[in-house]
């Protein structure tokens, strides 16, 4: 019988080293590129190699270790997760999934047995995109959906993805050669915290996820008149942060009337040149909206974009509306979410699907292959904070989930 | 006759002579102490001289010019403004003053005759505050109110106000005697522009300054609980943005309704740790609240306060509320207020009372002296900012009633 609590607590051992090294001395940051994130990277592949498996770098910085199948023909069945970080992150973001996915294939691999299909373990270089501003640079070489447009994208201080793949050692040609063929996936999985509060508050250590939502991010600035603030009268006044606020709070009500399937957040606010003594005469925020109802999701878009203009319209102050990306609803392979979910249970734990609200690397690779996540319940669902954190007998529930969970695809395959 | 339109020529090529001594290349900044101040201060110094003026620098870096009355019991009359600047200031807040102050007192050495008072023409060093965030350093020496624990502020860069002086060449010591003896001053007068569009929407050049408004400004905070925006279901979050944004249509709609006798602002609003993908944790703004009736200013102090809390006890969110600055409202001098709007009227023009809602070195120099302020429309209103503008006709009319308020005065006295 394996003792889950004992490799839980290996796992999380490796986590808090991984979690160690950052860009700084007092957080955790280990964005995409940087000699933390080498030194990262280096570490996972060091374990991997441990671990008996082939091991190698792809172009995009990606680790990739293969269980190889003594049958030549068969599909690859991929596990990862991702070991870049947003700045001043929780340890368990990624680095979770990508652990315990080693955890899973060691067992594999000690257990002598061929297994029916390649296993290939990935920890993906960039999944968060703070560096670049982009989404799952990692992922898509592997989906075979990476936009070479990409390579000029350029990072704070100026230096392009393709300077930094150079400094990193990659050649840049090789990059459509790292795709997985589609012809070749048999299924993805990824395990990682819920980075929301529902698993918390409903006291279950695992969810099955259902969905990834679909997202809009708006950028919207509202342009009025900047003035003193002594000396314009009240009735005179053309204030943009007055504009603005009417609108975070438009925004606010409007998710609330469809909360089941909606959340919409203004993130960012800037009030442009501000000062205490200075009516706002430009603001800029942000809006990110998301759902698993690409319905829903598009109604809410438009709808938010005329309350934006209506306030504008009103006051009278000018909206500017810019839409800077946007991704479809995924849903979850309804054959592996199955298996997924019957594991839960025979794990002896309530099945409670989730749509992730996130996004995850599964949003490309769905493109591709039939994917499943297992979502593990965080401390109060907190995360993209140095809060983060799990509970070591959820991380035991979820690594007897994943056993269970693997042992019925080899034992199907097919 | 005298050419007012020539005299208002030539203060506006002074103003521009000025308004091109600045800290960057682009915009004009002229923050105390640096090396632009410097060189305007020493331009404007020159020009005092130029004009026959004895001068000299004091301990806190104001220019001083003494036109000498024979009658040497005689009390001083103050004629001032300022030569520092906000940050992409507009050239005529301020300066103006000094330059138009210039004239006036250079047209009266011109005449010859002699002065029954002493006048002093004082280009004051720091009004704006804008390097220490203090208020009237350059005035509250004169005032005799300067508090030496404002040596140990220190700017941006950690440099303290007495190395700043040092800097500057001041012996620190003589700060005290540099004030004016409360039993010297006869009265003191500025002309600033307006910084507020009553003037430009009313059609007339200049207006009486009868009091200049209280004010008191508010640090606000508000905690609620950072998240992932994707997944913190809509009911389960605690929004500081949306706690802030509610709080800024408070403000509004509480200053509408008594507009009359109040303005209220919230100019700066910071969301800490912003990102468009998480859920706003701490929110911090500013409060300015100014009226020219002290209860009022109470009253709407404490009624925003209120609101503020319980904004944010329906949510629930943490409000921290801390007043860091506060100025009773001033009345200026009854008996020069009257010399001056007759003046006005005399000149042709509607008298208009006005409140001053931005502070003014009138604040500290009532303390000692009865004050007199004459405002000057400036374009749409505009101030602190490149658009800042004043017709060459409305500046001849300020000189216009200057001289005649300064004529009535050389003949009332004593």
């Amino acid at each position: 019988m394996t003792d889950y609590v004992q490799r839980a607590a290996a796992v999380l051992e490796k986590i808090n080293e991984l979690a160690a090294i950052s860009e700084d001395a007092t957080g955790l940051t280990r964005t995409f590129g940087t000699d933390a994130f080498l030194a990262g990277r280096r570490r996972v592949q060091d374990w991997m190699e441990l671990a008996g498996l082939q091991t190698r770098v792809d172009a995009i910085g990606n680790v990739r270790a293969r269980f190889v199948s003594p049958n030549a023909g068969a599909k690859t069945f991929v596990i990862a997760s991702h070991i870049d970080t947003v700045v001043n992150a929780g340890k368990f973001d990624g680095p979770m999934g990508v652990v315990m996915g080693l955890d899973l294939v060691t067992r594999l691999v000690e257990s002598g047995k061929p297994l029916p299909f390649h296993i290939e373990l990935i920890a993906f270089s960039d999944e968060e995109g703070v560096r670049f501003h982009t989404t799952y640079l990692g992922s898509k070489v592997i989906a075979g959906s990476f936009d070479n447009a990409l390579l000029d994208k350029k990072d704070a201080f100026g230096m392009t993805l393709t300077e930094v793949l150079q400094r990193m050692g990659s050649t840049i040609t090789d990059l459509p050669s790292d795709a997985l063929a589609p012809a070749d996936w048999l299924g993805y999985f990824e395990i990682h915290i819920e980075q929301g509060p529902v698993l918390y508050e409903r006291h279950v250590p695992v969810a099955v996820v259902t969905a990834i939502a679909g997202q809009k991010r708006v950028e919207i600035t509202f342009t009025g008149m900047a003035g003193h603030a002594g000396t314009v009268p009240m009735a005179m006044r053309q204030d943009a942060l007055c504009a603005a606020a009417g609108f975070v709070l438009a925004v606010e009500q409007f998710a609330l009337t469809h909360k089941d399937n909606l959340v919409a957040t203004v993130g960012k606010l800037t009030v442009v040149n501000a000062a205490s003594n200075v009516i706002p005469g430009e603001v800029s925020c942000s809006l990110d909206v998301r759902s698993n109802d690409a319905d829903l999701l598009e109604t809410t878009y438009l709808a938010l974009h005329e309350l934006a203009i209506s306030i504008g319209a009103n006051r009278p102050i000018r909206v500017n509306w810019n839409l800077i990306q946007e991704t479809a609803p995924v849903l979850c392979d309804t054959g592996l979410t199955t298996v997924l979910a019957k594991s839960i249970q025979e794990s002896g734990y309530d099945v409670i699907p989730l749509v992730s609200g996130a996004g995850h690397d599964g949003v490309p690779i769905s493109q591709v292959s039939p994917i499943a996540m297992l979502f593990v319940r965080c401390y109060k669902g907190i995360s993209h904070n140095p809060l983060e954190d799990v509970e070591l007998a959820d991380m035991a529930a979820a690594l007897r989930v994943a056993d269970t969970f693997l042992d019925s695809l080899i034992e199907q395959y097919p």
